[in-house]
């Protein structure tokens, strides 16, 4: 993978001492923006991407030249009215969109990063991003928003800057990295790491390429994204282009193809030294333990006004996970909805055009504007 | 994987005609026994191993010199009494155990199958076992029995062959492969193929080894083996003999820790195009297509009384699933029994130590005896 745009960027001038002790200065934030900044500056809603995603939340992305990955919630008109908002959101640092991350050069060795660059954290994430309100003189944000890995900068946000955030609203998301959810990057960091290819890291300078090892992560991934029942009635056993088996290894079924698609599609647009180090920050994730256990305490000071939403055939990030949340906000008196949406396509709903879902998300935003 | 043993084998003469058109004779079949037949031959069972079992159903297990797979089911006293009845169990064609396999010489060619072995299928693997009742002169088995894999040879068997057997007990199994099933067994194929090692499955004959791919294929197939729940009540966010998070790559968590062993004992016992041709065998498997789509018809002619278990918390083959076979054979009047064991102890359960499972396990055979 091999980028070069030109993408707007932020170089964050002032020292970030990361969770692992390191201190980073000048380094940059990827961004975008969507819609218009009012004059009081209350319109912002900072827009976290997953562990994929990327600043291109709507539009064109300029590297897949596909639409932007929530092309179905923000827009003119969406749930996120881009006539009405001012939506930012930029590269998490670790990523590889432009943001501080593992392909970047190491200014103390003048190479690139790879397997060098600091294991980061969600709370480093967040940290980094909120230079942006400084940059735009934003006092407050309307709203923090995310999905997934989104939705867990949206908890860590709100936990650092209990009054920068009118509303929050994490989706399908958890406090805390489950056992499963950890096993599962394991997975996927295993199968980059076997790739010979990935050469300890070091695979661009060496002139490689980990893809294949990289494939199999997504692949992986994308089967945590899916329902057992979506797959079932999107594919069930339907053969790929023949009538019958082939009594071989090529793609017989629909699925396989589709899988192998998905594996083959993500290598062009994605790192793989990033994949290891976001799904690193994902498994570290756990709010209430930076609380001694009590996750209420880190929401306790905070006014936001909360709205999550689950969607109940999502197993990697269970409507209870959620559900956590709001019993932790309930516990403090905070102001909490939560809505579980009712449908079959796992955990990608959150990415998806399901009325029920963006319709309650709209109603929440514009209601509380 | 260098297996050097001395393992009965059964050399069948008869040429068996596999579902890919091609026609196998003078083929071994690698199996064990426990107990002892009885004089009227009515006390034999014939137990079915899973994707990557053997015949090493009790005992030691002479390559990894530990207990047998099921051997908190099959020994004196147990469910399975082999004080009372003969147990015998054979590693599936296809295996890495002695029986016909990739690993095996193509006696066409004189060198070692490889990815030029034939793609095999449940049917065969169970035609191929129906050579043992006539190697020990048994006119009918007191039963056959299985789990995961082992069900659905046991379903085939009883469809093959319906009066072969008294009795017939398919464990937290499926009639049909489903899109995840496949899903996760492709996963787990593209895993060992990105193996560079693989050779396009000559690793034997080049003297490579594609353990790094086979591993993380293991490492796939067990965290579906395992429930959400179980995995967090053992493994939770445990740290892996350390005090805190040390912001590297190494097993900061057990969870970690313990996929990273399974994959790495498992090479040592399994051969990685053994897993390709077997995962291949189980996503083919779709009894009811094998009877224009009527799941009933595969069991029309049988007397065979059947008793079927699944697990709450296996989302592998779940207890819905396995009531479809229930209901199947209800639509038929057959004799059918069914239960469902409460555990969180997932997929996994059929082989682990769990007394409500084993007692209805033990009742139904000794009260059909």
């Amino acid at each position: 993978m091999n980028i070069e745009l030109n993408i707007k960027t932020l170089i964050v001038k002032k020292p970030l001492k990361l969770d692992c002790g390191k201190v980073i200065k000048d380094f940059p934030i990827a961004y975008e923006t969507f819609g218009s900044l009012n004059e009081k500056k209350d319109n912002a809603i900072l827009a976290f991407h997953a562990l994929t995603g990327d600043q291109f939340v709507a539009g064109v992305n300029p590297v897949t030249k596909k639409d932007g990955w929530w092309s179905y919630a923000v827009g003119p008109g969406k749930a996120i009215d881009t006539n009405k908002y001012f939506v930012i959101c930029s590269n998490v640092i670790g990523g590889c969109m432009g943001s501080y991350g593992p392909s970047h050069i190491n200014p103390d060795t003048k190479q690139i990063f790879g397997a060098n660059f600091p294991v980061i954290t969600i709370n480093d994430m967040v940290n980094a991003q909120y230079n942006l309100l400084e940059h735009f003189g934003i006092k407050r944000l309307f709203s923090v928003v995310g999905g997934s890995m989104g939705g867990m900068q949206v908890l860590q946000f709100v936990s650092n800057f209990p009054n920068k955030a009118k509303t929050a609203i994490p989706i399908a998301c958890t406090s805390s990295h489950s056992a499963q959810n950890i096993a599962l990057n394991e997975l996927g960091r295993q199968a980059i790491t076997a790739d010979i290819n990935w050469s300890e890291g070091n695979y661009t300078i060496e002139k490689k390429n980990p893809n294949k090892g990289l494939a199999v992560a997504r692949m992986a991934a994308h089967i945590t994204y899916l329902s057992k029942k979506g797959l079932q009635e999107k594919f069930g056993r339907k053969l790929q282009e023949r009538d019958d088996l082939k009594f071989g290894f090529d793609a017989d079924f629909q699925i396989e193809s589709y899988l192998r698609y998905q594996g083959s599609v993500f290598v062009d647009r994605f790192d793989a030294n990033s994949y290891l180090y976001i799904t690193r920050a994902m498994d570290y994730f756990d709010l209430g333990k930076q609380f001694n256990d009590n996750l209420s305490d880190a929401f306790k000071k905070t006014k936001t006004k909360f709205f999550i939403i689950s969607f109940t055939s999502d197993w990697l990030y269970p409507t209870q996970e959620n559900k956590d949340i709001v019993i932790a906000l309930n516990a403090i008196g905070a102001d909490v909805g939560f809505v579980e949406i009712e449908t079959d396509k796992g955990h990608d709903s959150f990415l998806l055009d399901i009325p029920d879902f963006l319709n309650a998300f709209k109603n929440f935003l514009d209601k509380s504007y």
